[in-house]
């Protein structure tokens, strides 16, 4: 069962919070400025501390964050998902090899949190990632593991705008390509990149539909030769399957491309097809659109999350929150009188 | 992107919800008595309420609940999972079927919010579950799909609590099996029921092996003669990988059974195991102490969700948001700074 309280203060950091407070302020002026000059360790701290299930730890991040607000939204941020199993992993790294000989600084983020429960499928994403994991341009970061998918995701968006005003040119989002985790990822990117496998069985095909509505750009990895035939059958539902789907663009109908990330196959044309998207939707006004959605979307889940924030660290709820948790447990209350009961000691009233 | 606002009233609604407030109360306890009198359709209808995205339905649904909570509490409440081809409704189906002939009276949920992206992976159900959907003492309800897992998970929570004042005996609480649908069904059962495919490939273990770390009961489903040697490895390999995790209870190693759905092979052996297990746990008290920690974590998620609610029918915030959203939108206020004027607004202060 997940921590009931997630990513919330309990009592005993009160002591840690008070005495940091003070001197919070310089500290993340200070960080945020070592990000911006590119101090990579200081960009790392800063995710961390804004993954915390500390209150002060969180606190510094989020003063981190609106410090560097001012130099964010220059990147591409693209969403690369898909199955497991698909080579998600294998493709980032021949894909942002690509980036980098080009010059781009290239972020590699993950929204997984499965990995929770699995304590591994995203571990081991750095071996897997070897050239870009030690490519001082490039940055890779595994996903928060802690607490529900909300909460992760809207971590893994404060951690994309730091990586923006680090000055990384493109982000990528890695998801695990099971749930909602993909929701999540296109509701934070400008363009959403779906890795499909050549012959997989039909009985994934409930969860990739709701994938493939949102993919703007559809590439069949392990597309090597010994693969050929079962490639070109894949492609061909695949197109046909997105031909009954709405276009995300008024003039773009998804592109489904072929390429193998092992033997580095294709990888130029995704990057060619990735430029093209996004040189037409920033034309049209759809990227520009786009975001302004995305933020509406992401104003609710902060505001969301900072109310819940705000309660927890209430003094009274800080005081009688184990006690309250106590008569729950022994049956003495039910959770909807605990939860009135809480509610009136934080002062929020009943709408009449 | 999913609907910013979720399960939040909007300004249209307000009128509606005026009108209606004076009524809510006889309207709640006249549905309350008749779900306890055994009224399917009163019971649908509560479900309903509880699932809405409008207030004023919300509201009654919740005062429903309230009057209901004193009935509830006494049905065995069990998770059904396993992958997507696992053969889960098939297995609903089977066992159902023999509950109802011994006499209980079985409802059937969902956890399933992939459903608002595939559109269907639930929609099936109710056909492919004949039997138990023509029943009278069966009840079955697919999942809601709107809005995040917590809360689609919390709403399931709730139905649930309403099929028990309802006299239901047996709670059979279905997910997908492929994120976190599954945590949440363990945090809101007595018993978590893995469903296992034989000979299935490697590639889904990540997500399995968190699955398998809940199970207190394992069965090999499409256990049929035609394929006993994939079935056989899959046990053996399954009971291998328990092995290596923590028992569910001290005296309890998750068993694994083998099962075919389709032929009725192997069901009553589940439901025995399934009695077993529950004696024991009623012995030993776990049983109870699983309930009173489920109870703490849905205490904090109920919370949550109210906090929320009460923050989006502000009347100032219920005035002003649209407002405010459009300013985010034209990029005239950052998220931030559009989050710290909601919530003073909502008179919600920061903590000094």
């Amino acid at each position: 069962m997940p921590d009931p309280k997630q990513s919330h203060t309990n009592s005993d950091q009160q002591g840690e919070r008070k005495k940091t407070a003070s001197s919070t302020l310089p500290k993340a002026v200070a960080c945020a400025e070592a990000i911006r000059a590119g101090d990579r360790q200081a960009l790392a701290r800063a995710i961390t501390w804004i993954e915390s299930t500390r209150a002060d730890y969180k606190q510094l991040g989020k003063e981190i964050l609106s410090h560097s607000l001012p130099h964010t939204g220059n990147s591409l941020r693209i969403a690369v998902t898909g199955v497991p199993g698909v080579g998600k992993s294998t493709f980032i790294e021949a894909f942002g090899t690509r980036l980098l000989d080009e010059g781009k600084r290239v972020a590699v983020l993950a929204i997984d949190p499965s990995s929770s429960l699995s304590h591994g499928s995203i571990l081991g994403d750095k071996t897997r990632m070897q050239k870009l994991s030690q490519h001082p341009d490039a940055f890779i970061r595994p996903s928060p593991t802690s607490g529900r998918l909300g909460g992760v995701a809207l971590t893994t968006r404060e951690s994309m705008l730091l990586c923006e005003a680090a000055g990384f040119d493109i982000l990528l989002i890695e998801t695990t390509g099971v749930g909602q985790s993909e929701t999540a990822a296109h509701s934070m990117t400008d363009l959403f990149l779906l890795l499909v496998l050549a012959g997989a069985g039909d009985e994934l095909q409930g969860i990739k539909r709701g994938m493939m509505e949102m993919a703007d750009l559809v590439a069949v990895n392990k597309a090597e030769p010994a693969n050929s035939q079962a490639v070109s059958r894949t492609k061909h539902e695949i197109e046909s399957a997105l031909s009954l789907m709405p276009q995300p663009l008024p003039d773009w109908s998804p592109s489904v491309l072929t390429c193998s990330s092992l033997k580095n196959i294709g990888i130029d044309e995704v990057w060619k097809l990735v430029q093209d998207f996004t040189r037409l939707s920033k034309t049209t006004g759809a990227f520009e659109n786009r975001r302004a959605s995305q933020a509406i979307y992401w104003m609710h889940e902060t505001l969301k999350e900072e109310i819940i924030r705000i309660f927890y660290r209430h003094p009274d709820i800080e005081e009688n929150l184990k006690q309250t948790e106590e008569r729950v447990k022994n049956g003495s209350i039910s959770i909807y009188e605990a939860t009135t009961e809480l509610m009136r000691m934080a002062g929020i009233k009943q709408p009449s």
